[in-house]
């Protein structure tokens, strides 16, 4: 960490905050053992850096402390991996997404609160989640009135910052200068006096630039310089490339009956090889809008080829390239771009309204179209829900994308029954895998599970997954029949012979 | 069916369309094999009688005829009953609850469709449930310019009539004159121009007291005289008493710490023993304002007594007593009360905005909450989904009650694992049985299992669910532990013995 006072002081312009500028080693002794810590980062965007690394020197020293830590959603090594390692954190919420803190979250070490990305910071407000010690905002810069001004994500910032006794600002002076005027805060009302948020377009602006604290909230201002853990774009494979072929072909079909207009609803889509082969699918249509997540290389380049006329997110996750081409022209995009607290920019109310195409990956689904996202064989985290539910809920179309098989053909993806339901068969109208599409809008459960027999499983396992389904039928039935004795002899298999069918 | 014709005319106060008055025989008559028919009708209230008693007498001469059935939800004897007894329902959607429709879904001789209550209209708007023939309307009466006033309940009735091709209005002289005034009417815009939603209180009006469709769309009108199926209270039993009583003492206690104002947020809670049994325990407060789909008679009766200040739904469900004491007497009761279209009862939006408390049923719920609200067995259909997904992601506290065990203790309602899953882990807050309240706000996987055990399980079934945890804890691991192997053996050994344990 090489901090430039010189440059640091320059970025606190308040001027009385200035002296409050304390070394990242000081301002991490203040934090007692058992603290709740609530810290800004989404998507490996914007969380902060120097402070957790000072933190961590305190537990490699031996010294026994752990906190309770809050986030927007993912966050890289230097908070999750360095402190997780280090047996510092003691529960962890609403998401994580990197192997060193999943493996305590799954050795049970850790308290894993798993949410919808949309209710953490209301339910901080609520004091569902008991007191805030201390908020550790990364910033770009203190505005004149005190105002925080975020980096790369916004996360549970705002809320965090307002509820927290007291916040910690880390100006990071790698953030580059660009990103200010980008962000857009606003915090609902609570109930019963919340009025309605008053987004109807994806690029409208409801609230301010900047995080509003009283001054004498911020307790401290630390500096740091390093950049956001760079984002690995996978090129996509083939049957990433299928899929999205699948999914743009079936837009193409909405559109062609008049159930979509030519330019689509505003598109939320994740992140990951399914994710970007997706975004390039969309540089078919013209005039679309992103009301997602986390913004993309992607989402730049199509934006630089005015395919995509605006994106509206929570966090900007780019690669090491994607971050030197875009971040410096950040001011070509401001105009149609806005970063939000996750709050809005997963907000049910909002996704409803816009009527978002809600473009979400499962880990694998079952016969009557119910999805796990979260969890290997029932029992094992990955990363948990995040925004899919907010989504997949809200959105005017709900689509779960997946392989039809994983580990050459060893796992199939689509299974009798799954070992653990996120999204219901209630929040899933279409599944797309690079074989083709189940529409299951308007079906029946026995219907559902022959339309996705037929167009979404690999070849090999048609004829298993229809027997499941026939012995059901006749043993069991009922309106979607089960059979209990049955459901989960794929996994148990999987589990003895690496393979679910010999 | 006993017509008095003059009576029906003189609810048709739009002279020009006097002369579309038809026997409903000649209007049965004009519906065709395959047909989709959309009618009015949720909670067995105000849903259309002489109409599919007459299309029944076709089924019933012999005559091959079968359609397509959407309601609101659930909906009496005179239509699904006569239907689908008569095998003439091909398809239906959203929501049931009687005997004879759902031995014949769980035949799979209907193909059911089973939706969160708030997104059938708009599934229907977007085209997404094909085209509706014929919309077919209970109401009190046709106003001066061809507005259709709803009855005791309005579903999807203003969707249904606007996009069908043709509509029927059944003017039911039965249901008292009192009902005008009581709707409020409004169908939101379809994205991407959707506005909000510009309700803020739980009594606030925001659209017209009657159905707009224009003249030409209704081309027959019919008369009927037979009131809703009155609906059957069953009186609360002790563990109905103890549940209600453990759920208001923690809304005393979420009171206490300042979680609650002290007339609570408005409360949605369900139809049925407990229920019943919960709006009593309301009496305990006061300013208590409801926002549900179903008002019933302690709904009227907590009114009388000053408890409840302010009541919106969708539907008014009474017994035969309740019918004769409160629907002559309504206008003492509609300036506080309102019903309203399901999908805007149920919406997300306003759910989330007025902080509704949500209280639904578990058939099952499992270790981790993971919540069955469907399907026993995982196979056989109990009624639907309904609207306990609309409130439980959307509440401010998401709750949910069951006994803990039934059939004398044979039947665990807390398991393993659940058979199906309708609401996840992440939009269950708090669980209660007559045993006490689990609180999982902010817990783990494994300390959600824990506080369930301890607070909610029956004492004879605690250690069976501590020994599958640990089990699962040593034999798989995982941030929620699961055997797959013996995940479903309660259920099982249930089906072969008739108990869950011996």
């Amino acid at each position: 960490m090489n901090t430039n006072y010189e440059q640091l002081s320059d970025r606190v312009r308040n001027i009385k905050l200035r002296n409050r500028i304390t070394p990242p080693e000081m301002t991490a002794s203040a934090v007692k053992d058992g603290a709740t810590l609530a810290t800004s980062g989404m998507a490996r965007a914007g969380y902060p850096k120097a402070f957790p690394l000072a933190l961590a020197d305190r537990g490699r020293a031996g010294e026994k402390l752990q906190v309770n830590l809050y986030t927007g959603a993912s966050v890289g090594e230097e908070l999750d991996g360095q402190l997780s390692s280090l047996h510092m954190i003691k529960r962890r919420l609403p998401y994580q997404s990197i192997r060193s803190i999943r493996g305590e979250i799954n050795n049970r070490n850790i308290f894993f609160v798993d949410q919808h990305l949309s209710q953490t910071a209301e339910q901080v407000r609520y004091g569902y989640l008991g007191k805030i010690d201390l908020a550790v905002i990364e910033a770009l810069a203190i505005t004149e009135d005190g105002g925080i001004i975020p980096t790369t994500s916004v996360g549970n910032s705002p809320t965090y910052a307002r509820e927290a006794e007291a916040a910690v600002v880390e100006i990071n002076t790698a953030q580059p200068p660009e990103l200010e005027g980008i962000h857009d805060i606003y915090i609902p009302g609570d109930p019963p006096f919340r009025r309605e948020i008053p987004l109807y377009r994806t690029q409208d602006r409801i609230g301010l630039p900047y995080i509003e604290v009283p001054l004498e909230k911020i307790h401290y201002i630390i500096g740091s310089d390093v950049a956001d853990n760079p984002y690995s774009i996978a090129v996509p494979d083939e049957v990433s490339l299928k899929i999205a072929w699948q999914l743009c072909n079936f837009l193409k079909s909405e559109i062609a009956v008049g159930r979509l207009p030519a330019n689509l609803l505003p598109v939320q889509s994740g992140v990951g090889t399914i994710g970007n082969a997706i975004l390039e699918g969309l540089s078919e249509f013209s005039g679309v809008e992103i009301y997602s997540e986390v913004l993309q290389d992607n989402v730049f380049k199509l934006m630089e080829e005015g395919k995509i006329v605006a994106a509206s997110g929570c966090a900007i996750t780019l690669s090491q390239e994607g971050q030197k081409r875009y971040l410096p022209r950040l001011s070509l995009f401001k105009d149609r771009m806005v970063l939000r607290p996750q709050e809005i920019s997963n907000q049910p109310e909002l996704i409803r309204r816009l009527g978002v195409i809600a473009i979400n990956t499962a880990v694998e689904l079952d016969l009557y179209g119910q999805i796990n996202s979260t969890h290997y064989m029932g029992s094992e985290l990955l990363n948990g829900i995040g925004g899919s539910g907010d989504f997949a809920r809200n959105g005017s179309l709900s689509i779960f994308v997946t392989p039809s098989t994983i580990k050459d053909g060893a796992i199939s993806c689509i299974v009798p029954m799954v070992t653990h339901t996120d999204h219901t068969e209630h929040d899933v109208m279409i599944i797309v895998t690079e074989e083709g599409i189940a529409d299951l809008r308007g079906l029946s459960a026995v219907e559902r599970a022959e339309s996705i027999i037929d167009n979404c499983a690999a070849p090999q396992y048609r004829s298993l997954l229809r027997e499941y389904l026939m012995e059901a039928i006749n043993m069991s039935g009922g309106n979607r029949p089960h059979l209990l004795e049955k459901a989960y002899q794929w996994h148990l298999r999987l589990q003895e012979t690496g393979r679910m069918f010999e």
